[in-house]
């Protein structure tokens, strides 16, 4: 790989999401050289995925071009590659576009979609972890009602008009919540000619509680919400089987649709050479001390989603969201430059700024470390949050303009099938 | 297919650009009933398709849906489906989702990229006739910037920063000019490891003035323009094959580059069953007289790029332009009515409101029909124009946050490789 050659240390960070880029804005005007690899050269606001699914918002609107997060830093390198190897003893990569040497190495891959050896489903369902996933997923909604139209046989209607979110955290509440509000607000007017009251959405939790990782009120008043905005809402269910038109589940209960989107669990996305069972906790997380520092190398971190650091706090790793990769990226960041100065290092504390989900208009639920709160201030609160951490002000432009629109209008213009996905109908042909 | 009998008359509109909505319009709340047809669920506002191919908009802002276009007009039905065939003997159309039959029939399917049967060209170079193609083009000038990183061999580099944009009509100019500043303001920043001033753009003409349909002050004047920007301007030059590496031309004048774009001719976009020779004119285009009516089928109309109407002012047919497009959309709207009513019918006329093309920041033509000008005041003319022409306010509100914002910052967000193209790069492998 074409990298100047430098007097600084090589650091190199796998990944732009959240804790990669900010480990990077950390280590910037530093004397260490930075190259940051990434599959794709944008960095994806993961959180308003769902909203691109349901037409809500453009893609590119929660995109960034990586590159211009690290102009102006003149020891900044970027190189859209996909990294395929760790040779830690040679301190070395392996890329679809080279090998290359580091002096220290941070995994900052996050997590992708886990299906627990379900293959099926991985085949048959949808997921939503990246932009092109939740444009498929847009695509497939559209086309299933185009294809609705189609058929006399209420039967494969119906099951056209099914959609089935398997996963109660807050990607399966903020989908359902956006599919009922598309049910309501736009399915009676974009397609006249069908019922489209027969359209459900089921949101399927395996647990007794949605959003369980959340306070129990706002578990509640979720479950009310979804309620009032006519999601079914199967608690202590789980989904074993998706053929592309039938979901079977531990119970008689099944379900005829053709749409399941699995939001059911992720794992860490390791990469090999690094991927042994010793390097590993539960979900497939690298084992890291307080420092990040992986367990058994000193010359190699995890932050993020793909970080497994067990506290008395956190038995299991922390949660698997935004922030505590935010906060970590940036620690790792002093840490790194601690460690190249000889000064001590500092253990990560994470600060729990809160979570949160939103439902639909006006109904977002809000847990505050000794304080929650659910409704339309909870909404507001929602929306000026994912805002602000939005990157780029072109983007938060563009989606507050989006924001203010749909809202005024109860519209979601971007129902678009730019591309089509090209989904196997041949279980509801006539 | 589903539609509903109804006791009114069927006009089946195929195509969803600017003549079948115009006519879809106008025919709305009338006794008739329509049933519009597109391959796409969406409207593509085409003449900024060149601003999503270089970064400068989201492909959503320029797209809008069909059915909303429609919604409220109880007798009208939009189905998304591919026109197969068309039995003019039956009254029958055979689309991919079942056979229909009508009472009116207009074809509205526009225009599709002319090769002149160059299939070479066809294969190695991009085209911008529609949103995945201009989302293609995106990808591509993206990823040769990527891979000229990877190369030591300068010649292959600057082979990789070359573009050659075949065509010296608007869409050409645009192109080439966005680029331009894309290389002048974007690359350095993005690029610092790279000499981005030795990318390259060439826009290169076949006759002996670029914008050919405008007045010569305004070809001199874009010239001038694009040479300002650092484009090289080849006139009388003409390509005659491309390999996805080199291009040759009727001279010894040869051009390496990784990037082709066509944008040297359209032709109409007819359909099996109107297509042969004794329908068309020249371009491909379907004879109508002036009433948009085919010459020989009194039931079947076309407008817009597909119709050749040979009038005294226009022998060849009217440009292939929105505006020909809408009003004859709208009048031919009104002369099925007539038609419908027994009232005599109106002939179309063209009232030409003037044309212009854009080159850059503050650099645009405009012809109006005693009076051309050209700068700065020119530029807001075009940006107000394609403004108020853009269907939907969402649309023109995120369109003028997106022009606002890179106008003060010089700036292009949407540089985002979503689905890479997948180009060959094998003639360009070290």
């Amino acid at each position: 790989m074409n990298i100047p050659k430098s007097s600084f240390p090589r650091i190199i960070i796998i990944g732009g999401g959240f804790a990669g880029i900010s480990l990077a804005k950390e280590l910037s005007k530093k004397e260490v050289q930075v190259l940051l690899l990434d599959k794709n050269n944008y960095h994806t606001f993961q959180p308003l995925l769902y909203q691109v699914s349901t037409g809500g918002l453009e893609p590119d609107s929660i995109a960034y071009p990586i590159r211009k997060v690290l102009k102006d830093y003149p020891n900044f390198f970027f190189r859209l590659a996909n990294v395929e190897k760790i040779n830690a003893d040679k301190k070395e990569l392996v890329t679809n576009i080279g090998a290359i040497n580091y002096n220290y190495l941070v995994l900052a891959t996050g997590s992708e979609t886990n299906f627990f050896g379900n293959t099926e489903i991985e085949k048959n369902g949808m997921v939503m972890k990246t932009i092109p996933q939740s444009l498929n997923l847009r695509s497939l909604i559209l086309e299933n009602f185009e294809q609705a139209l189609l058929t006399d046989d209420l039967h494969k209607r119906d099951a056209l008009m099914n959609f089935l979110i398997v996963g109660g955290g807050p990607t399966g509440v903020e989908l359902a919540g956006a599919l009922a509000e598309i049910k309501k607000g736009i399915l009676p007017k974009d397609y006249p000619d069908l019922d489209t009251r027969r359209a459900q959405i089921n949101l399927i939790q395996s647990g007794d509680r949605i959003l369980k990782e959340m306070s129990e009120k706002a578990s509640e008043k979720a479950e009310d919400f979804l309620e009032e905005l006519g999601v079914q809402v199967w608690k202590n269910t789980r989904v074993t089987s998706y053929d592309g038109k039938l979901a079977t589940t531990k119970t008689e209960l099944t379900f005829e649709a053709a749409t399941l989107v699995w939001a059911a669990g992720v794992k860490g996305a390791t990469i090999k050479g690094l991927d042994a069972e010793e390097f590993l906790i539960r979900g497939n997380r690298l084992k890291v001390n307080q420092y990040n520092q992986l367990i058994g190398n000193e010359y190699i971190f995890a932050v993020g989603d793909v970080a497994g650091m067990e506290t008395e706090e956190f038995p299991c790793g922390h949660p698997m969201m935004a922030q505590p990769a935010i906060q970590q990226g940036k620690n790792l960041g002093k840490n790194l430059i601690n460690l190249l100065e000889k000064k001590p290092l500092k253990p990560f504390v994470y600060k729990d700024k809160g979570s949160m989900a939103t439902v639909g208009r006006n109904k977002a639920v809000v847990d505050l470390k000794n304080y929650n709160f659910q409704g339309i201030f909870a909404w507001f609160v929602w929306m000026f949050v994912h805002l602000f951490f939005l990157i780029g002000f072109r983007n938060r432009m563009v989606v507050f303009v989006n924001w203010v629109y749909n809202y005024i209008r109860f519209d979601r213009e971007a129902r678009l099938i730019i591309r089509p996905y090209k989904r196997d109908y041949s279980r509801f042909k006539d």
